[in-house]
């Protein structure tokens, strides 16, 4: 089945903006009178009628609304730093939207390759790929930030570093996830955080995790932190 | 640190084919003497010196071998339909690799829509990813299988199918996993597997699985499958 996907809803009709119109109308060639179901980003699935077509956008009228549709039981913030190759980053993004994240953080780091991001192109993968897996929520994507900001933020939950130097307070995440208590964490780049970072993350309090003893790329490794919170709730 | 591989291995010296001598002498400019370290893909790490350079090979001699290098604490057989898109199905590849699998066997079933495959491009893509994430075994990657082969032959341990249709007997995953015993698991194609497999799985005593609620594509299924397998040995 097709979801649509439209962040412009009153409480009776729904606007397909422009490229969600063209694909409903002109590929999949659904006219006035179809039924489709169009998704909100916040949680909502719509069942909607096509009630007007104009070249670009399409009215449609609620039928019902769907609450929580597709939502994870969890909730997960991930910081990670983006790949120096963006398609890895980007690979880990639809993999996580598919599996279930709330937050995304992309974290510029001392060891940094990559420091800036297209939040556009992020977003329409993201759009994408909750569309896919047929979920009506999305994660907030936030604007790129220091690592060393978000170490001196307070989160509620459990809030994990996963770094690869060698350190007697490190932790299998795995037990450390728990039902019922939001979890954060932080993945860094290819060359791992720096000293700095850690001696960082030690003053504030973030437990320092380990991913098993396999040493994974960035991508794979939140692919893997991602994976281990889904499994948690359903195992 | 950087790894190479080699298939050809003497008791007391290494020829490195010419990929990898070009890579080791002309990109990396090792020279006569230098210390480097060569894997096997079947376990073992060698540390070996530079003693003559070819053209297209170099010559190394052994000066010790670490038998089980990077070798994961379990045996996991790993059966998937290759994706339409094969850049999924080489993803996938490349972070089971990385978290550790023993053999692959891609699956042609009934709703595949690729049934070739180029199974020189996938031992390049292990090759790497296996000398990325520092391991010195190799899976063995089998020719592309017909389902109903695969699921009338008997495996040991636990086997497992996880399809999308309803069944009463789905079982979610990971609590099937039991540490010592090896693990099979098939991944359907993105049309997952059709009426008369999941039959024959049945009738084949295959358990039947689900990975969680989210509708996760064909890679990322494969993806979990083994991230479960790898998280049950180190929670």
């Amino acid at each position: 089945m097709q979801l649509f996907y439209s962040e412009h809803i009153s409480p009776t009709t729904i606007l397909l903006p422009e490229e969600e119109s063209v694909h409903c109308t002109k590929v999949l060639r659904h006219s006035i009178g179809h039924s489709i179901q169009i998704v909100d980003g916040k949680g909502t699935l719509y069942d909607a009628e096509i009630i007007e077509i104009h070249k670009k956008q399409t009215l449609c009228s609620i039928k019902a609304a769907h609450n929580n549709f597709g939502v994870h039981p969890y909730f997960l913030r991930m910081c990670v730093a983006p790949t120096k190759n963006i398609d890895r980053f980007e690979f880990f993004l639809e993999k996580a939207v598919e599996m279930g994240v709330n937050e995304i953080i992309p974290l510029q780091c001392d060891n940094s390759e990559r420091t800036i991001i297209k939040h556009e192109r992020l977003e329409r993968i993201c759009i994408s790929a909750m569309k896919q897996s047929y979920k009506a929520q999305k994660p907030f994507i936030a604007p790129i930030q220091k690592c060393s900001t978000i170490l001196t933020n307070k989160y509620e939950g459990v809030c994990c570093i996963a770094h690869c130097s060698d350190s007697e307070h490190k932790k299998s995440l795995f037990p450390l996830i728990t039902k019922g208590i939001s979890t954060t964490i932080l993945i860094g780049p290819e060359g791992d955080f720096s000293p700095n970072e850690i001696a960082l993350a030690q003053q504030n309090n973030w437990t320092e995790v380990h991913l098993g003893t396999s040493r994974l790329r960035t991508e794979t490794a939140a692919i893997a932190a991602v994976h281990s919170v889904y499994v948690k709730h359903f195992e």
